[in-house]
């Protein structure tokens, strides 16, 4: 694990680095010592480690949580070269959107396409940041929306470490098996007039979790309208679960 | 209003009072001086004002939210005398419960009967307890679950005053027209296995609500089994929207 950059705002240090070929970021509270819970945020498609609705939820929980915070650029996205695999499956993608077609068969395709990379990817930098003095090996929470949702169930699905997790904004296709091991408690996001998501696919993904302990929450608004309030709900659903 | 008993135990106060013949309860902070915001609660079918999941609320919302908290004896229960026509009415929803019929068209049918006398002595109450100096009449919620959903859905449509509503463990059938009436926020709760009310009819409740401002928290477990940590989400809704 190398580090690239470190700078502070506001009582958060955010530091870049790489682990062999991906690139990451790491929040912590400013001159943190000692171990702390992390949480390990899964952006959503097209967007990168340090898109803004990463970054500020990743300040509030370092900020009022305490928590370390990791992203990263998975394959395909933000500073990563693009194969040309990838540019078939999201062509794919975009062309379904832009027919106005119910999508979910492409994005299913396109996680599982990413998935096998990806998961491997996050145990690999989680094993890293955990040797870190200020990070420590504690608990472990998963964030992730969309695409994060989608490469998230996989992994949270495989890796013992994580036992909590806030998913949401995506449907039950692709995804059955995987939300079938699913046992650690989650917190679900669903929105009710998702342009992207089907209601009833949500609904069925929030279902096929095998988690005894998940709540859902769903609240009006398209894809990207979670409100404002919900950064605090997952702020405390942490809390609840990783302190 | 007239005042028949006044207790304290861990910093709040519990009056008993009747309005009428409206049996009643006010908890308050203890040593309560000037305004502050108001929650109506209302219980669940067969049970009373000071039923226990009443009374726990009750005091949370008091001691760590600062509000007043009103609960009822609505017409046909608690301490209040039963008519034949709702002793039809409740024999015929018991034995549809027995029968193991889908009791929709039952409950409905209770929860409109009660409705017609329930709605305006809520407001009778609302008025009278706003007139106490330490109480006042700031904003007001509404909190009730099953059949205090059923009553309070056709009140929150038709009392202005009422500014946030926790609603829920209900269908739509019989809801409909006043649900879209309701534009208050919402919180609304449905347990993802209830043994009372399918699933769709509770999803069809919530679609139902015309609240721009609405949120739904599903849970997993059966009708009565919501979970502790939703009081405490309640609470903070109603500190958004009260405070």
């Amino acid at each position: 694990m190398r580090f690239i950059s470190q700078t502070s705002s506001d009582g958060v240090t955010e530091r870049l680095f790489t682990l062999g070929d991906i690139p990451g970021v790491l929040w912590t509270p400013e001159g943190a010592v000692g171990a702390r819970p992390l949480i390990l945020m899964g952006h959503g498609g097209g967007q990168h480690k340090k898109a803004p609705g990463i970054v500020a939820r990743a300040h509030r929980f370092v900020a009022e949580g305490g928590f370390a915070v990791v992203a990263l650029d998975p394959p395909n996205h933000g500073d990563r070269p693009k194969t040309e695999e990838f540019a078939r499956v999201a062509a794919g993608l975009r062309a379904g959107m832009v027919a106005g077609e119910d999508i979910a068969t492409h994005l299913a395709a396109m996680h599982t396409f990413l998935a096998g990379q990806a998961v491997p990817e996050w145990q690999a930098v989680l094993t890293a940041v955990q040797e870190l003095d200020f990070v420590g090996d504690g608990p472990v929470g998963y964030w992730g929306m969309s695409m994060g949702c989608g490469l998230g169930v996989p992994f949270v699905a495989t890796e013992p470490r994580v036992r909590a997790a806030v998913l949401g904004l995506l449907g039950v296709h692709g995804l059955a098996e995987a939300a079938a091991r699913v046992t650690a408690p989650v917190q679900f996001l669903l929105q009710w007039d998702d342009d992207r998501v089907p209601r009833a696919e949500g609904l069925a993904l929030f279902d096929a979790l095998a988690s005894a302990d998940k709540t859902l929450h769903a609240n009006p608004g398209k894809h990207g309208e979670i409100p404002e309030f919900e950064t605090g709900s997952s702020l405390r659903f942490f809390t609840r679960h990783l302190s």
